[in-house]
């Protein structure tokens, strides 16, 4: 049924697919022309790639191909023509902005529009078309290599940062390519494994931010998953294609991740539109062109002859592709893009100072003052790391990348800062396994007798962009800090009471040691301008203000994905089913009352906040209604800064399984030292829906409501109780 | 006194030199404020490569970068960032033109814009700002490895031909880059030789293509010659830069060949704009980036910085590339360009076919009809061998190139084609000498055997585009035909009486057995669509049109350079001196009274023409004035066809030495048999100027002309005198 559903769509020509859709008309009725003169074979090949980051336009008639580009940290190095060895330019040096889950953390759309704007220049500069970022898959276990580039553990958090980064790369004529779509929740298995999730899950949970990325961001492309849903890959999904292009009216292509067509017919007929990456070795060495025998190449060329599948399949997929062209390359009121300017660094330094997050700070420990009295040690291998280098496709060739020493040794001018390595992890080597240090006890010794002689230490570290660590391929293997590094922190507080623990990270990690350390705080992937950045917090040059997008929990087992056995992660290697159903992340913490050891939203300043006077507008809303929570909020502290207002609903009472809340509004809001604001935050009744599988269709539900209000999720301040009707 | 001149000219503001040449305003305008913001660093960083093929732009500003590719004939293959092995693409495979002098030879400027509109879109399309052509350096010598990508001996068919292809390359936003400026007129010793030339052979014969490029065809970029001229490297000499940049007011570019550049004052002073292509072997291994030690780069910025070279120096070279950028890459409105398609295999099959040229055709040898009672023998390597491959940088990755047997084999339906390759020469191989064929007798009795079946024999023989062939950096070693083709063609006369010779060559070759041979065709080197050109003239579908471009004498010492010594050629490996002055080609030949071969604008058709009614609108002219010569051509033959009618001008009794005529004027003009048409061809008095070295000017003699109208150099049919007062 869905097939024949797609088929009407398929065949619908320019002007029914302008009425629906509000293209562009003059745009969809030159494309009518240009299908017109293509033929089978040219359509053909424009479905699939011609080398790792392009694919064919149509040099006869002047079409221009596509290129594309590895993000969405920044633009990637050049890659050879048909390998994926770097192709030794010199002139894709870049801005490497924060990792998205830095992002995420800032809780700060308007910061996400700058990332998006800023990024996009440098690849409109790069002279390519598709962006393939960001990433906005649900932070479901802290195993997954590849969290670092997705934006945590919340749908509407998600969709509220995914939204403006889009609209910001796009306006450099620039598509964004939103990945990986969808139920890539882990990399372990990632090529293969089938996904059972609940419907419930599934809409509530895993596409709200692919939905936001397409109706309100406006995406011009998406990129499939690797993974399988319902026993089908999702590159060529009937269900996921359905809900996409017909639930969602989605306009623009669907681009594989590299390598993850696996059929032909399911290809042409569920919606693929673009093939990439699909392994070429061997066949090169025995024929001409190894593209040829891509899924959509000459096998699909093969079934359109034989009318095995109606040229409007193809069709579809080629107008969609020539509507990509005209938005990008083919655009010619684009600019010319920018990139390595200070403004760039700039934006990748507020980003990355936003999204700190403090997590400790006993005894204001931070900031700490730049005076001749004060011995500072600086531990850890991730002082001193590059991590821009390493962690999969998101690898940077970095123009210049400031190192936490770095950044430390350019901001305090008169503090002594002393520093040992502490440990050593060996070079970022993607896919492959580092054997254990040979040098460990040397450098713990050195690293303690540094400690012993400073009057703070900071210990920067873990994880990093090797293999089984935060990166591409695989998965972690533990919970806990790699490397030895926590008998060091033991052993470093040991000796020096005043230990801070600083985290170079895109995942949770274990903590044993948070009781004995002084302050925690959670920094990220921060590109560029990383070591700045820290300066900047550490310093209180900037006053954190960053929340964490996922939550910590105290052990693996207390999270959501770990609590069901080997069937919901990593599954049985064919097949995994997300047992948590919706409760992922805080909604499983709240829900099943397991406390985090660090919640979803939390994150503190060097001041302090007092959200009062909370109010809505009033008790009862209809279910077209918008709800308007008002508060004020006062800095209460010693410093100027910012504040999160975050706003989750619950229903109690509910005819299904909820969870306690879930987050459905937030604002950030800085303020003055012994200043006040009045902030309001507008909640629409139709988000308060559930998805409801006994409809398969969305249902706000009657009945009370209670919203909760305050700066983490767990830090509710004040609850009030609504009624939708 | 130049470098004071020049200073002047470097100081100057956009307002003056819009003024000056009728620039674009707000793109100069645009300029000033782009100075304004330009560092030292990235303003000196313009002014050289960053790659093989690429100048770096201003990323912070978004200034784009410049992309260059070889021509002249097509866009070459794509190279690596830094060494010279392809990159290994498989989009870069184009249409392959016909060679320069093939162009040359159709005496038809039409077709020089549509071959600049169509080699210009290709370019457009591979997205390339510079096209490394055309040449129009003098075909000096038959020897000079490199004439074939030039235009012939005659400054003013070069002139009249480069004119249009510059506005067809440049109406699609690419700049044509006009080169060698200048004096490039061999390949040996072309590194360093220190040619010495009288001021008038330089300004009557080397410089006027170059000029002509400059202010007719308002070309956007030039290229500089390796050679030395007065002791200084062409890339950065004084008094050539003076004439372009100050006389003709050139307000383009100025790049330099690969590897030309030798001196970073001389070429910061001396209007050097661009430098590629320094070697940089070695350098990268030790340094960062061998780009930072060319001579306009890191040299170049310390001079700027002691104050030993003004700034404005540096200014007027970024304005200019910033000139360039917005007339090709930084060019909103350009088009996206086209490659591959019918209409650029058209063009190229209509200049191959119009090019080719027939220099005997003993009782209607051709056109040869296809009927099922002939044998035909094609015979010689060069009927197979690909002609797109090797020759140097003008080496291109043609998407298809029809050999001669492929065109006769496909026009041939109903003949009888036997084929023999006779001879080898081994593969295409750039600077390499390659050993003599082992299989030489056994090819030659083979042939020799297939010629002895067939009716007739087509011998297609020549040269090749290998090392010491037709090829870049090398000369050809004797003016007689390699691989024994000489004694071939003997023996194939001796058992078949009814041979032809088809002679694949971009030069003129010693002929000793042009008496033994019913019929010779000089076809160049045609690109894509040879041998269906070569079979569209074979068949008689095209009645050949083509008039050699430059002139065929009997044995090398009848060549003007070849007749004083080797200080006239090679030269003595430092100097070489052009003894001949302006006594080049024909020129000599008239004037010395030395019957060529074949004579510069030789070229029969299968028709006949009559030209009559020659006559002129006035007897006596003003220097102002517009000479008017009118006549009558009629078709007298069998065949619809094409003539070139040609205008040479004599000046009897001049106070200096002349060349007995010089071309003025040429039209081409179609008639069908048994038609006549009336043409006007115009010269204007100040035409028939000298280079009067007394006063470093162009001097129009008072007193009697000569004009001489034919059809051929050696074939005059009517002489009419006329007066200038």
């Amino acid at each position: 049924m869905m097939g024949y559903l797609f088929v009407m769509s398929a065949k619908m020509n320019s002007q029914q697919v302008t009425a629906q859709n509000n293209l562009d008309q003059s745009i969809e009725k030159s494309i009518d022309k240009i299908l017109l003169q293509l033929t089978l074979e040219e359509k053909v090949a424009m479905c699939h790639a011609q080398s790792k980051f392009s694919t064919p336009g149509v040099p006869r008639l002047g079409i221009p191909e596509i290129w594309m580009s590895d993000g969405p940290h920044g633009v990637r190095g050049e890659i050879n023509w048909d390998d994926w060895g770097y192709a030794g330019w010199t002139n894709d040096s870049i801005t490497a902005f924060p990792a998205l889950t830095c992002l995420a953390a800032t809780f700060n759309p308007k910061l996400s529009k700058k990332y998006g704007v800023n990024v996009g220049e440098e690849a409109r500069y790069r002279k390519k078309d598709v962006l393939l970022g960001p990433g906005v898959n649900i932070y479901r276990t802290p195993l997954n290599g590849r969290n670092f580039e997705y934006m945590g553990e919340d749908p509407y958090l998600s969709s509220k940062m995914v939204v403006p980064y889009i609209q910001g790369v796009q306006s450099n004529g620039v598509a964004a390519c939103v990945k990986h779509y969808v139920l890539n929740n882990q990399e372990h298995w990632r090529d293969h494994i089938n996904v059972e999730v609940s419907d419930r899950a599934l809409h509530e949970i895993y596409l709200p931010a692919f939905k936001a990325a397409v109706q309100e961001g406006k995406v011009w492309s998406l990129m499939s998953a690797y993974n399988q849903y319902k026993g089908q890959y999702c590159s060529h999904n009937e269900k996921l294609n359905k809900i996409l292009k017909e639930d969602w009216k989605f306009d623009g292509a669907l681009i594989t991740d590299w390598g993850a067509t696996h059929n032909t017919k399911e290809a042409a007929l569920y919606g693929l539109d673009i093939e990439m990456g699909t392994g070429t070795d061997g066949l090169t060495i025995s024929t001409k062109n190894a593209y040829d025998y891509y899924y959509l190449a000459n096998p699909f060329l093969e079934l359109l002859k034989k009318g095995e599948i109606e040229e409007s399949y193809l069709n579809d997929k080629v107008r969609r592709i020539l509507r990509l062209m005209y938005r990008t390359t083919m655009n010619k009121n684009r600019q010319f893009g920018k990139a390595n300017n200070q403004e760039h660094l700039d934006v990748a330094r507020e980003i990355a100072t936003e999204g700190i997050v403090l997590l400790k700070n006993e005894n204001s420990f931070f900031p700490i003052n730049d005076t001749k009295k004060i011995t500072i040690a600086v531990i850890g291998e991730n002082a001193t790391r590059s991590m821009t280098i390493g962690g999969g496709s998101s690898e940077l060739k970095a123009k210049n990348e400031i190192s936490p020493l770095e950044g430390l040794k350019a901001r305090y001018k008169n503090a002594n800062i002393i520093h040992a390595m502490g440990y050593e992890s060996g070079p970022s080597v993607y896919a492959k396994v580092l054997p254990a240090t040979l040098n460990a006890e040397k450098l713990k010794k050195e690293a303690i007798e540094v400690a012993s002689k400073a009057d703070v230490v900071l210990f920067f570290g873990g994880l990093n962009k090797s293999h089984h660590q935060d990166c591409e391929g695989g998965d972690r293997q533990s919970y806990g800090l790699p490397f030895g590094q926590n008998e060091l922190i033991n052993e470093i507080t040991n000796v020096n009471q005043n230990t801070s623990v600083i985290l170079v990270s895109g995942n949770a990690v274990e903590m044993p040691w948070h009781n004995k350390v002084k302050a925690i705080m959670q920094t990220w992937y921060l590109g560029s301008e990383a070591g700045n950045a820290i300066a900047d917090i550490i310093s209180g040059d900037v006053n954190p203000s960053g929340k964490l997008p996922f939550s910590f929990p105290k052990k693996l087992e207390d999270n959501a994905a770990h609590s069901f056995g080997k069937i919901s992660y990593p599954g049985d290697s064919i097949n995994q089913i997300y047992k948590e159903g919706i409760l992922v992340g805080y909604r499983w913490h709240d829900t099943k009352k397991i406390k985090p050891l660090f919640a979803f939203g939390e994150g503190l300043s060097y001041s302090t906040f007092k959200i009062s006077e909370v109010k809505v507008n009033k008790k009862s809303f209809s279910k077209n209604d918008i709800i308007k929570v008002t508060c004020q909020v006062t800095n209460t502290g010693n410093y100027d800064g910012s504040e999160v207002v975050q706003i989750y609903v619950g229903k109690p009472k509910s005819k299904v399984n909820r969870a306690l809340k879930e987050l459905k509004g937030f604002q950030k809001v800085f303020i003055n030292k012994g200043n006040s604001k009045n902030i309001e935050i507008t909640i629409k009744s139709s988000d308060l829906a559930f998805y409801d599988e006994s409809i398969s269709d969305w249902n706000i539900e009657n009945g009370n409501y209670v919203i909760h209000v305050g700066n983490a999720s767990n830090n509710i301040v004040s609850k009030l109780k609504i009624e939708v009707e």
